[in-house]
């Protein structure tokens, strides 16, 4: 069972990663663009024919690992 | 107008990064983990309101700068 694991930024913490990518886009002539934030992308696969036990699973990775829950928030998808 | 763009590694590139998260996890007791693959993932904001115009524009962002078209795919979605 596959799962995909957005991480992003909180909305208020700084992305200095993100800033640096947006100058260097600008300075490359896109003057159209507002914001951009980076984040992580992480693709899960789990064994096991239960869903809501393979994404308990996978949230607890979330938790223990992936995520820093000060600073991160996640989302989980099946794919 | 926003878009999320994932960018992953292809099928046959090797992960060094997932893998150590992989190891990590089962060290953990995550036993009825199969793979773990990381990537990236940006949140764009661009100005305009025909959605396939700016659509466009991150398009060329990832390939410009974004991705490595040679080890990684991208995908772009509208939020």
């Amino acid at each position: 069972m596959k799962f995909s694991v957005t991480v992003t930024l909180k909305k208020d913490v700084l992305d200095p990663q993100g800033k640096v990518v947006k100058n260097t886009l600008v300075n490359m002539g896109m003057n159209n663009l507002k914001s951009i934030r980076q984040g992580k992308h992480f693709e899960v696969e789990v064994e096991g024919n239960d869903q809501s036990i393979a994404e308990e699973k996978v949230d607890e990775m979330c938790k223990k690992l992936l995520v820093n829950l000060i600073i991160e928030d996640y989302k989980i998808n099946k794919i």
